[in-house]
């Protein structure tokens, strides 16, 4: 049998101690298990960051693989931490809406509030559930797959609807989910969203100060310097520069409009 | 058997080939070492940096984890290499005072001058040890587990105390060990160092310009913005800042001073 | 028989999705695969950057290693993607020179035109060929190693000079090729551009405003602040400050011009 696969996804940066000490305790539980790091470089706090980098990954990775993503502000609060079940992925994290955009994404998950403190670190802090809960439960579920013993279902999980598309007359309007590394804007569009731009019909994107009239293939096309749209490789909209940071040459960040006319 | 771990904290970064080669080396003696990284960005030439991000984590690994802790702004001049036998774990590092705080929590430590140069890569450059001693004497030691082999037990080996907190009257000073990822303040003070604050008693905590009377349980108490004191997930006393960032909020950075005040 | 290993040397950097769906496409399809990251921080479509980081790595890992080099501005142009067999190693990458390095060390390879689509994601996308081509071929490379199948052997292959010292009477001029973690400039002069300044010869090394006129051994030589010369591991001069930032003392950076006069 393949070794269980356990991926991280945190705000916890790589300059502390704090994720080496989770993949620790992990090994400590269960020696088999293949830690494979997603990112630690979360924003902080930032849960929708989080929920969009989880669900961009996680159906990458091979069924059974177990996804822990501690984006976790209320941690020692009231929170719940879950053990979620989705098609054929595990997840388990705060039930603060980290996992929203694999909820929208999976016809049918199973979610349970852990709740058998025996699975937990003791003594357990109420600083780090990422060292004594999230982990601990991952490597405990990669040995014994029994997600009924971690706790009973909930059906009223926290849930979020990622930021959807305005339309108003022939006008969408749609927000900049993230800038990546290269400086693309990751826009919340999508070609279900904004069927004219996919099929050939006449449209304008107005971003920031800037227009654009027709859809590339890939981030290349054009002059240096051009402003570009393209469908981006998790089915987003993005808008590009050539050669460029689009953030930077356009000085938008997330949370900034992307409006398509029609017409 | 389990395959060997072994973990890597250095000063590095993971920008340049140095980490990469780290890990080729290993490989290329024991195909069958499992390589984890905690951190590369400790603060280049920090070795106090460094004891505590190691002195935080080695805990939490399995037994017989082999951690190896480069951070060595002596390198090519006389200081020692050093393996060093601890309860349950090994280190590989130079002598320089990087594993002080493994030192004050292990009660009983062997301490190696590694000479065995036959273990070195041949030949062997002046200022990277990191690939030339240390990751070969790693996974040499994750082959034949024969610490004698790689040299002669020492007893001078190089160790600091840890900044201790300073008791006059009804006041302890403590100093800010860290800046975390979230901002927060990891303190050199432990419940220990004032029993008071942990049971209930009177007392006032100044940092910076602020000051703080009561525990907190974590770090969500509180209304945005409001400056707390938490004991943190490894045993320090932490401030913090609800939804915010300490360090940056109160414009403080590591060696600033917190007073505690009794009654 | 040892576990295939796989390195990834990217400029995705580590914030976004995007290292850790390549990850999750190699597992799926062989488990067995060992992911080694050695950067993700290359400069952003910096070919000269990645080809200095792969050409000075590749080499300390075990035969049969697969490097995955994406550093790929001209994703989803006509640029193609090559799968190359050297002395000891595999390399899959972009056909645009981030291999130059390599080709420089090795004596012989042979570079084939990946174009055996069916190794390929479908749909594949224009913008990420990490996740449908480079991924997904060295995974397939690593259960099959049948190097003909992905392609026909191509001589035509992207292949720039990494930049040469020039020399003109009794000056040699270099480049600084990388500002290190540390500061330290690596520059492209070797000890046989330069042998009079290995060799006990009478120098003198201009570098912005300072002047170095002997060869250091460590970077720990000279005062504190003093600039030195020493040979660095990877077998370049290098421009260091003793306990200092060499890039930021003197304000330079990357293709700063650093000279060497004899006599």
């Amino acid at each position: 049998m393949a070794r269980p696969i356990i991926t991280l996804t945190t705000d916890y940066g790589t300059g502390d101690h704090l994720v080496g000490v989770m993949k620790g305790v992990i090994l400590k539980l269960n020696p088999e298990a293949r830690i494979v790091d997603i990112t630690h470089d979360v924003m902080p706090f930032d849960i929708l960051d989080a929920a969009l980098v989880i669900g961009q990954v996680y159906n990458n990775f091979p069924p059974k693989t177990i996804h822990v993503v501690v984006v976790d502000p209320g941690v020692g609060s009231q929170r719940r931490p879950i053990l979620v079940t989705g098609d054929q992925h595990y997840y388990v994290a705060p039930d603060n809406g980290v996992l929203s955009m694999v909820y929208e994404r999976e016809p049918k998950v199973t979610v349970r509030h852990i709740n058998a403190e025996h699975y937990f670190l003791n003594p357990m802090s109420n600083t780090f559930h990422g060292r004594d809960v999230f982990a601990p439960v991952a490597a405990w579920l990669s040995k014994n797959w029994q997600t009924p013993s971690f706790g009973d279902e909930v059906t009223d999980y926290v849930r979020f609807s990622m930021p959807k598309p305005k339309v108003a007359g022939n006008t969408i309007k749609g927000v900049v989910l993230k800038v990546d590394n290269f400086g693309n804007l990751i826009t919340n569009l999508t070609p279900e969203d904004v069927p004219q731009v996919v099929g050939g019909g006449k449209f304008k994107i107005t971003v920031g100060s800037r227009e654009i009239d027709k859809l590339s293939q890939t981030y290349v096309h054009g002059a240096p310097g051009e402003v570009l749209a393209v469908i981006g490789s998790s089915g987003f909209v993005e808008i590009a520069v050539n050669k460029g940071h689009a953030g930077k040459s356009l000085g938008l960040q997330r949370g900034a409009e992307v409006m398509v006319t029609l017409g």
